[in-house]
């Protein structure tokens, strides 16, 4: 039996702080390739990825789990009751970056996995993907392992993402889906003068502010089956001017959108456009656009695999948990252009957190629903 | 005779940079009172003023001159093409700093002055207040001066100020009275928090650009029967937020207004608060607001004073002045409060630049036009 514990300890060891491998990747592909793993290292311009697989290449009931092995940097390291990179265990719980967040949920998924084939080999196969770069820019992570599949012919039918989900006990929620994120960078252009003459200037500031009023007011939606209301976020407005008798040239205001399956990030950009353009033509006040999208949103309707999940989590914990597309991003976003993906980990408190720890209980419990998905799965 | 571009250039040679005293109060003090005036030091809180009168105290018929000794700094010295303390004369120019603003007009006032009371002794008395600090905070300048006129029991029935007021060619405007000038510094709390969950957070942004934008929208009036429309400008809108994923809790706006009689900054301040107030009723985001009033608007209409001064004008120059109350402030706004008070000076172009100048011919009409003056007055 491989003990999930022990292996989120090993991996707390190693200071694998993004975009650094730490070792981490290296330690789960010996562990993998022992139990018989094909496994790959999948780098990219930096990035350390791994590809583990067991069972027949593009078999048609291929189990995928996939995570990161990369963690956020310690903080203020002096702030911390216990080594960020030590894998303290005290008061039943393991102490250490990425104990939540989420070297248990590799670790849980990894034992499931090696276990599960050891003792009931299947007929199928378990793909493993695992990124060394999520918290990053994330370009060369997840998205280089999905591109390298398609390449090679892998395939996964399902995901499983292992990113921490409960809210405030084990089992009380699952991630079907993920709302979509995007900044909009405004900048207004107008002619900079003395405030004594505002006519012979051009002030950008009350355009500028119209805009933000109108997009902040505006009601995007009123959310959907499976998602709460897109919301959106004026987050920051700037001038930097200290002159009281200067009109500025120029200002600056930024809008974060978060959005559900009502809209895409093209969308929401032409109507911002649409917005800046018509307060441009009542003002005459240029206003310029940048976008920068983070994820457009997705959802994995309610289905077999949701319920797979979910009937494990309530065999184990006796909780039902809840369906949600809450929270910020994570590579679901990615996965769900190959397959259904839906997330399951345990509680996420303290990740990112100082003192970020675990009750170890919950990683023994986590490794028991994911041995109960595979065993459903291939059952 | 006395010269008055030999006295502008010594005056510019004096470095009486705000709020240094620089040699010229004393130079002035020592012409003047060779000429028979009675000269006192008026200094308060290191600030350097001079009065001097020719005649009788308290005269009913008292003609008073206004001016400042003190220049705002040379800047940036290398661009100049002379010394700024220099007083070089080339190409039928005076260069320095104070060659137009404003040792040129109490230069060739002082040389009126002295040489109206040599040649034709009037019938009454001239008075002179001279101020070391009207480019700074003004607070012991020509104020300190009417204090202590008051106390000593010293008058003037009316007063020119001989401020730069031509916009293009010698004569072609004086001015007969100021627009106010007020500044609003506007603070908006809210409650900061995460841009993907705004319902947990106050964004003060949209509440601020709200409040801005209406202000910039409201026409405050038409212009009045001297003046332009006041004016309001929102010189700076700023929050300093780096991060896209959090709403900011605090915001700053600043507002400035130019106002005619139409207003006080009272009535402005009173009805910014009022539509501040209304933006927090609306949004429940706190708005505070802080007052600087630089100066109250003032008008001395149309009459024997303005005609006396256009009279004169004309006659040297054959231009009638436009009557404005077009510009930033003077010290006219103190003086206002004493007695009648227009302004009367020299083209400003180069005032507060890099080689500031001024035709020598401009300072030898200019004393012309006030010993016109002051011979209409006592004729």
């Amino acid at each position: 039996m491989t003990d999930p514990v022990a292996l989120t300890a090993e991996l707390i060891r190693c200071r694998s702080v993004t975009p650094t491998e730490g070792g981490a990747l290296v330690l789960l592909a010996d562990r993998l390739s022992a139990a018989g793993f094909d496994c790959r290292r999948v780098d990219r311009n930096g990035t350390s990825n791994l590809f583990a697989r067991w069972g027949g290449r593009g078999h048609e009931r291929t189990f995928g789990f996939n995570g990161h092995t990369d963690v956020v940097p310690a903080g203020d390291t002096g702030a911390w009751t216990a080594d960020p990179f030590g894998a303290e265990i005290r008061d039943g719980q393991l102490w250490g970056r990425g104990a939540t967040d989420m070297k248990s949920g590799v670790a849980a998924f990894v034992a499931a996995a090696i276990d599960f084939v050891t003792d009931t080999p299947p007929d199928g196969a378990i793909v493993l993907t695992l990124t060394g770069d999520e918290e990053g820019d994330a370009t060369d992570g997840t998205i280089a392992l999905l591109d390298w599949m398609q390449t090679e012919g892998e395939h996964m039918a399902v995901c499983l993402v292992g990113e921490p989900t409960c809210r405030e006990a084990m089992g009380d929620m699952m991630k079907i889906g993920r709302r979509g994120s995007m900044t909009a960078y405004f900048t207004a252009r107008g002619v900079q003068g003395h405030s004594a003459y505002p006519q012979r200037a051009r002030n950008p500031i009350p355009a500028l502010a119209r805009l933000v009023q109108r997009l902040d007011a505006y009601s995007l939606d009123q959310g959907t089956r499976h998602f709460d209301p897109s919301t959106l976020a004026v987050t920051t407005f700037d001038t930097g001017n200290p002159a009281t008798n200067v009109i500025p040239g120029q200002c600056r205001a930024t809008v974060n959108i978060r959005f559900n399956e009502a809209h895409s990030s093209e969308s929401l950009a032409d109507w911002m456009a649409a917005e800046a353009a018509r307060v441009t033509e009542e003002t005459g006040i240029e206003i310029g656009m940048e976008i920068k999208v983070s994820g457009e949103s997705f959802v994995t309707p309610p289905g077999p695999l949701s319920a797979l999940v979910a009937d494990a989590v309530e065999a184990e914990t006796g909780r039902q948990p809840e369906l949600s597309t809450s929270g910020g991003t994570s590579d679901a976003r990615f996965v769900k252009d190959l397959c259904p993906v839906v997330e399951f980990g345990l509680v996420g408190k303290t990740m990112h957190q100082v003192d970020e720890r675990v009750e170890t209980a919950q990683i023994d419990e986590l490794k028991r629903i994911y041995t109960r998905i595979l065993s459903g799965y291939f059952g």
